[in-house]
């Protein structure tokens, strides 16, 4: 069985909630995350909430990073979806764990999009030598 | 215990490729999806990769729908990660479903965020009544 994607759900609890609570060095954060897995950057999208509470996306050409975190419960939820074989999500993933210091961080790898072996055919993304964003 | 998000994980096979493969289409059933679901749009990112094959993202402000389309596999790996109580995240899903032509889809709920009932604290993206976007 083949998988076109690897998706992490990465589960940060006591995290440094100070740190969760900075749209600047979450975003700063998730971003130095997506160049640690070796992603091509392609738009990052972060926001605030009142009374506190940031969601952001890292839009990447082998899929995305999400983060949404709830300060208040020193607790961070990620998400890294990549395809390919040269990315490197455990990386990023670990980044992530130090940098906002989880003390009980918690990882579950699903596959997405689990193919036959019998297709000849490799995942676009994958087989993309020259990935060009045309839109 | 609580959870602070649920997550659906939404496989799309034997879905329409055409449809995949549509920029314009793909992003305007996602945000429709989003409205589905009775969600706040923030933003949306969506992208278009050589040579086929849709990445995009619809951040609300109850967390975030992602997609990623293969064409070539008339695949689509869609992600609802909601919180709240109002929100209606499986009218999203199978309003996709309905949408790309999918004939064989499946969806997995993962919890995120599980806190104990002890904590009488609500999460603030549920208990904010006017829920304000700060930046």
């Amino acid at each position: 069985m083949y998988a076109l994607g690897a998706h992490l759900l990465v589960e940060l609890k006591d995290c440094n909630a100070e740190v969760l609570k900075d749209l600047g060095k979450v975003k700063e954060t998730m971003v130095s995350a997506a160049k640690e897995a070796k992603a091509t950057i392609i738009d990052v999208s972060f926001h605030e909430f009142n009374p506190f509470g940031i969601s952001g996306m890292v839009v990447i050409a082998e899929s995305h990073l999400s983060i949404h975190t709830w300060p208040e419960y020193a607790y961070a939820a990620v998400d890294i979806f990549t395809c390919g074989d040269v990315i490197k999500p455990e990386a990023a993933a670990q980044y992530l764990i130090n940098q906002f210091e989880s003390k009980n961080p918690s990882i579950v790898e699903m596959k997405r999009g689990i193919v036959s072996c019998s297709n000849e055919k490799l995942p676009h993304k994958v087989c993309a030598a020259e990935l060009q964003l045309v839109s």
